[in-house]
């Protein structure tokens, strides 16, 4: 607007908190704003209230750590889901990211809430350890998948919960390493071309 | 989603309806919903907030075709604004495309509401025309600005608001046609780099 009002407050904060959003910038929001608007009543109406019923009922789930409007959520009380495996997330955004590739459709998941990192002051307290660790406990858990991610600190905590757990009788598994599906091997870092090699499968 | 459900039915409404906001798809509209779950308080509350404000204020204009929470608009209250110069637009993202560019920050506008086009069966009196020569007819406008897209119902809807203007005292323009700023010549069309070429400028 460049500092101009062009729109009375109330659509000048739309704007604004528009922009907020990932995936629209300045630019996109007033665009956003302006078909809001036009759909007054088929888009504008219905976001509002479908925004202000989530925000009003969502809750983390006790159980894995997802957000949904319901405790448990839709995954954990899913009965076709209690196959005894557990695919371990950073963040619910990992966890919707694998439920949308759906490979493994019947899993249950558990949410740690980040990373260790002591150097931001994140230790096992700080995240969901202790949570999954009684869910193991509690039994009916064969296997635990730890999906999370690549880094230093995605390892470091993937150690610490394998550590965690020795005592159990779960097999604790990783995601393979490898090259990613339609990439190019010239773009690949070092590690990721060394891990593919040596877990290289028959043609 | 694969059809899969991976919240309750809240959340996926919630991003049904950011996949049908211009700038967001399926995709960033998942992303986007996240978000705003994470920023809970900080995001999704003012959001939703906003949205029902705008959604319950918004009203367009009487005098210029505006879209505004206040009638007549932010633009046609402003006093600094009463310059004499109007320009004339097809739609609000054209006024709002123009207030953002600031090249004529005194001016005020008139949003005709679209384009003659006979073959869609819109004549004068589905756009705002009438409620143009009124404005002009009330005195006090100097020059229109006609500033409807450069397509043939652009064209035909300029030629006739110039007609229908015909006996008052208004100095009707419309913008200039050329390259483009940053434009590159050889993806431009002929019509326009002809224009281009006859209104050239002294260098
Ligand atoms: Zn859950
Ligand atoms: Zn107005």
């Amino acid at each position: 607007m460049s500092g101009r009002r062009i729109a009375g407050p109330e659509i000048e904060k739309l704007i604004q908190l528009l922009a907020r959003v990932p995936g629209l910038g300045p630019r996109s929001a007033r665009r956003a704003a302006l078909q809001m608007i036009k759909k007054k009543d088929q888009l504008m109406g219905p976001l509002a209230e479908a925004m202000a019923l989530v925000h009003e009922r969502v809750t983390t789930c006790s159980t894995c750590g997802n957000a949904d409007t319901s405790d448990p959520c839709a995954i954990c009380s899913d009965p076709r889901r209690q196959t005894g495996t557990v695919i371990v997330v950073e963040e619910v955004a990992d966890l919707w990211a694998l439920e949308r590739a759906a490979a493994m459709p019947n899993v249950l998941y558990h949410v740690l809430g980040g990373v260790l990192s002591p150097l931001d002051g994140i230790g096992p307290d700080d995240l969901s350890i202790a949570a999954l660790v009684d869910r193991v406990h509690a039994g009916g858990i064969s296997e635990l998948i730890l999906a999370v991610n690549a880094t230093v600190e995605g390892q470091t905590t993937a150690h610490y919960i394998t550590d965690r757990l020795a005592d159990y009788d779960v097999a604790v598994t990783r995601l393979a390493h490898g090259v990613p599906v339609g990439g190019e091997l010239d773009y690949l870092d070092d590690g990721t071309l060394a891990a593919a090699l040596k877990s290289r499968t028959k043609f």
